[in-house]
């Protein structure tokens, strides 16, 4: 295909139908000019039926509202991460609809019916403390339209409250585990299934805890093979990628 | 079920057929001791076909080769990672056919017929120095009944060179980005595909590279979604992750 | 749940004065307690011989009030940590005889005699600033039923301080000892005794002292043999651990 | 006092226009100016051929409305960076024509002419959220007489938008590239221009972002070669380097 | 020189039956031997009732042997840790009895009658890369006269390895858990036994586990009460510490 | 001596005054309870003429009134640090003459005549917002009793205005160099003087200082021979070293 | 193949003197040249004004031999870094007059006419230990077609050996810096000049150096305006920009 | 005299006798360019007797050859820090009578009588494994004309050795403290003279000790008023700030 563009050109020069110097330029942005990179995008939401997504700390309220009214015009489904209760007041007057989960801090307009997949994803926490990025991995995965289900609470040091729910785990085409401390139940859980296994350091924890560094490390270095990880406190991009992987 | 349990401990305690002390001592360890853990192990091996693998660093030669030795009695292949020539030569002594990767410091048995899947894993690497990473999540997801293919040296620094194999990558059902120094391929191709990308940062690099962490950092902290992370230099862990996805 | 009282319950059945069902019934919350935004872990008791702790931090005023309120109606002793003002008055509206230590942050519900032990646990602390700590440590260990000495404001700066209860650190049969900046207080008595040494690194300090790193990397490296470390600012794990040795 | 002015009072000496000690008492300032608790680098301008920058952070509001006053009498733009609206309003009562650039936290002072280069700086930022440090870049670079043009959110996650403004990114002389959580614009930029690259890493992200410690570490490690690197938030640095590099 | 000896001495004193200056010339080494380049601690064993340790790296070979030979006339068993073979060779010379552990590096000499304790401490280690540090700690528990038993491989990537041998290690008066990459062990153990439990994070592993700190940070931040950790590979530590707990 | 106190103690036993479990008590002791320790540490007040100092952080407002009240009745001058503007007002009830630094956030009650010494300290800071930790030093080292000259902002981007000063820093005893950001100027006075340097890193800066630990790693690594370092932050501590250097 | 080749095949194309399949061929290579192992970014050349450089670090003799012979081939210089003797041997071998800097580790073919610049590019280093980073500096600044002075061992701790060169320093049009340790001769520099600083933190140095960290976040935090900064040892990268710059 | 040079030069410019380009030129220069630093360096010499010190770590055998026999021809003493046994013997064929101090890794030519103060510097180690540092030390004091004592193995860990020692130690001007591990050594002394302290870290210890730095941060945050430390194992620098205070 390059080729081709090349070939064409040159026989554009030779014709004299394109001068050498406008050739020289067009060949400069030659390995990559060519790609529709706009049409990718494109694509891609109609592909994956996924909304944009509002990454909203950083940004004013204003621009928060102002991007929500802008593709609240379209039809796909908004999400909002990291907002506080005073966006959601400013989205809501322009999303009647919008709704906030105080604990995830997600914002979200449903346009597109629930289409719930078959197959779930499993969210697993360890404590009640680590439920802010429970709900944040939950609606995200919620709106991008899968089937969630939620277990609480099973840290390691009760390990019986885990086993009680194995089977709901291990039924899961893909499982989120979210822990802070030392984060030794993606290892624990890792061990016992035979599904992809994206795991999510918290910051909860104090001291040597390091804001979640502890449970970070110990995660990338699970002796359980197939486990997989993401930044600390990012139940969206957990949530995302099982989404990804859920709809394989 | 537990219920069930403790009604027949109960029962038998009422009939007096057990002494009070016996069952206060099962139910001590009531909530884990049903689980027939063992069978659980066995089971993995039958159900997803997949060898047990052996981490050869801090083993000694005679460790390495009496492991081999024992499973090579069994109908799974065989995989050992992180091992040196000279276990290789233990191993080829009572395995003849054991295969070794030296790039990827790898010893495969290859038992099974290699059941070629219909779909395909991508390993995309950004530098030549990346091939021992690569090369060991070559063989892991090869071993592991995976159609594998590799595309190398397509760093960022030429990003064009990149953008020739997007079809490739983008046919892949699952893709496992290798790069060390900054590591920014895994959000570059993370932007352009919707697939699970598996990004393993390297240690190639120097000075501020800290042994991989800048590369690890740098794709923890992806702007692209949906990318998740193993530890640095772990091939073999984007490898056994990836295979689970591809057997979705 | 406590052995004695699951003995006692086995008897009753044994003896046929209770029903196989409402003994089940009785027992049927002993692995854990769903309150659905937590489980509680009753079966602990039996397990490690000590009830759940309630770790407060990062949870609901709703939330620890509900968890205190379902215990209340148990035998045990409660202990929350980490509690602020808030919790504990949502606390005493349901457990009128809840304590509070504005200090150690720790809510306590004495229900079981304060059954001291022959034997005590001494916390010893480097200065006056360790307080929080040391009241954390205090509380966890009394609530457990330890009888516990503190000996304050003995840091090596004044060693001659330290040297002048020496008496009193040698008859305990577990030490723990509370220090931050440089920590050096845990190697000199782990030079000075023959007994257990449990070192709690506190945050206070400024600086290179890294939020109480110093004081951790000191006491892990300790040359005196015998000493062991918890997490910084953890007066609870340290008590914790100081009660079962006690106990022993 | 710049190299012109310090020429032309030479001049009328030569002339005997101007007295020895008329010249002598104009001039006894130019190493410094002794404020008391700052000391005015006024041989800066001759021999770096910039005047002093104002770092507002840590000083009080006082110092900074004395520095002004004192710099406005001489005849040199002024920029003060990390300034707070307070110390803007002390600012404005002694330089009326003072600006405030609210997200920048610059107050500027435009004395001379805006003498545009005709050659010009282009500020590439990865998203809105960086838009702090891009304001400090703009203001910077500008108030110091370059033609500077701003390109926000243009992130590789989207890399088409980065595309489709390589024209104007190439016609620049320098180019400041502004990203936080993982930096990769900067190297992706930096393998597609042949002019210098200055990147600034940001603070924006979380979790084991570090407080921008991912992106400085990644663009330091970039694979791109000629990127240099500045500060996290730095974007004052970067304009100033930037600027140089334009007027050389 | 112990309590024992020492009383012995002075009751000879007491019935007369030595003489002062012959007593004090047996005393007068009492607080420690000057060797000119270490000062042996004879006090210790009196004062903290063990013997003193000889830390062999970063001693020279004469200096080893020179140790050994002036203990070696001494009642005491004699160990040395982190040594190396060389060593191991010239301490036989002088000690024909002493005894080298190749994988944990320490050099034993028995003169005591191993005095097994009753109760006996359960040293359970994740992996069998973890065998040097496990060595380390059996050698040292045996030296000072406790019965030990050893756990080996049963980490938590197949946890009912683990649940095989709770009995054993329910029975432990002290348990030693040894474990490296992410050190999820001690927190399983933790939270299923009502015993002292002391950590060992070792340095197995690689990537982000930084020597250690992986399991280090994980083992600090273990969710479950009662875990002590002492230093990466510091199997001596723990040793020592549960020795002192057994003999309790 | 010790041996002429243990023949004292044999000689007893010899002559039944003393009990053979006396004696062996009192040698447990044996090698510090002979020292007089709380005499040194009246020795130290009285020899040094140094006040008691109160680091007042971490202590509530009533603690440091009632030791301020304590030591009032005292005839030493007495230094409180890191106090609030709180106490300080607490303090002056019971001091009418306290005295408080706002900046350095010192509180000074001069009891003693300000006995000025001959030889001076030298304050040397590199910016006006290291203000802090230059008045914390100064009043210290006034408080103790010694001469000292500051002299500001001389920082090295304009080393001329050092230069200046050079004389006047030459001529003291001891120099304290106060420098954030990259603490270059502790190197350069370091190779311009040949007294002693104490160099104190402050935490003025941002991003890649990470609190002041950009400045402690270089002036730890100084180039310049003779420079030895405190603390980030610590004007206190340099203080009080320079003073005792200054009184030698 | 630079711009003016393609322009002349271009100039040939259009007078119909050359064949357009014949300009074809010689033009397919242009995007990059795939060897197997890697791709060889021939495109770079236009894109951003410079050949591709080697990278030999990670790379097999065998590979770095074939790079080179493919290369030797175009009419480009050709660089190639961190490079040992054994691959020099074997490049030789290829490419007769490669030229190695054993200090530098660079392999060099100097193919175009070494077209000196007017300008000059100015490295200053501060120690003699910090000659590796210099030579690899100065063949790669050499090799891009700079004129390039060292100046070396002008380190603060004798600040009076840089000012002796300040005139050749001045007179650069881009200046290097290069230095470990605490890296303050970057800061003082930066505070002399008006031209463009580049930083490069080398790791010499020891124990809180971090492997050349200090000199790194030295030169991050340089309190002189200007200064921008490179990777730990990176003398290409700095030469590498340093040259565009010098180029402008 | 800033002032009369600028007049000067004025009434040049005034009687024509210099030009006005000149004059500006001289004036670039003014802040530093009439400080004799050459002068100062010499000065320097003269003034203390210090001999240049030569920093051998990563310097050829024939660069520190030359530098020696270069300096052996004038009159003062030579110090080589960091040298191996091949740059020792090459040294000794040009200067006959240098010394090698192995443990210490130092070269020295005493030139000088060996002019022993009066007064005498401390050097107080924790272990004999910080030997190697206590020798680069003593070696580097003695060469600079002190008295030094040297007292090894009181380490904290068996406090009562220190005591044994408190008078020497008392008695000297100044106290240099080598300690690894933990470092507890520094405060503990500190807290018992009035003297000053200089702390040196040593690298001696393993796993979370980070190459010294556990023992660095634990002196940097010493609760003994008066200490200040060098880098991690700098024994040389150590010394020689002690020299500067012991000649005072």
């Amino acid at each position: 295909m390059n080729k081709a563009e090349i070939r064409a050109l040159l026989e554009q020069v030779k014709k004299q139908e394109l001068e050498v110097d406008t050739a020289l330029k067009a060949m400069e942005d030659l390995p990559y000019k060519e790609l529709g990179f706009a049409k990718i995008d494109n694509h891609r939401e109609l592909r994956v039926g996924y909304p944009e997504v509002v990454y909203c700390e950083g940004k004013t309220v204003e621009q928060v509202k102002a991007i929500f009214q802008f593709m609240y015009a379209k039809e796909s489904n908004i999400l909002g991460t990291r907002a506080n209760a005073e966006m959601y007041a400013s989205v809501q007057a322009v999303c009647p609809e919008a709704r906030y989960n105080t604990l995830g801090r997600t914002i979200t307009v449903q346009k597109n019916p629930a289409c719930q997949t078959e197959s779930y994803i499993a969210i697993v926490a360890a404590g009640t403390s680590d439920a802010a990025v429970v709900e944040e991995a939950f609606e995200t995965a919620s709106i991008l339209g899968n089937k969630v289900l939620k277990i609480i609470d099973v840290g390691v040091a009760g390990i019986h409250r885990l086993f009680d729910h194995m089977d709901t785990i291990r039924g899961a085409k893909v499982i989120i585990v979210v822990a802070g401390m030392e984060g030794a139940l993606a290892s624990v859980i890792g061990g016992l299934v035979d599904k992809p296994v994206i795991a999510v350091p918290t910051s909860v924890g104090y001291g040597a805890n390091f804001g979640g560094l502890a449970a970070l490390l110990s995660m990338l270095n699970s002796c359980a093979s197939g486990v997989t990880v993401v930044n600390i406190d990012n139940g969206f991009g957990a949530a995302y990628a099982a989404s990804i992987i859920n709809k394989l």
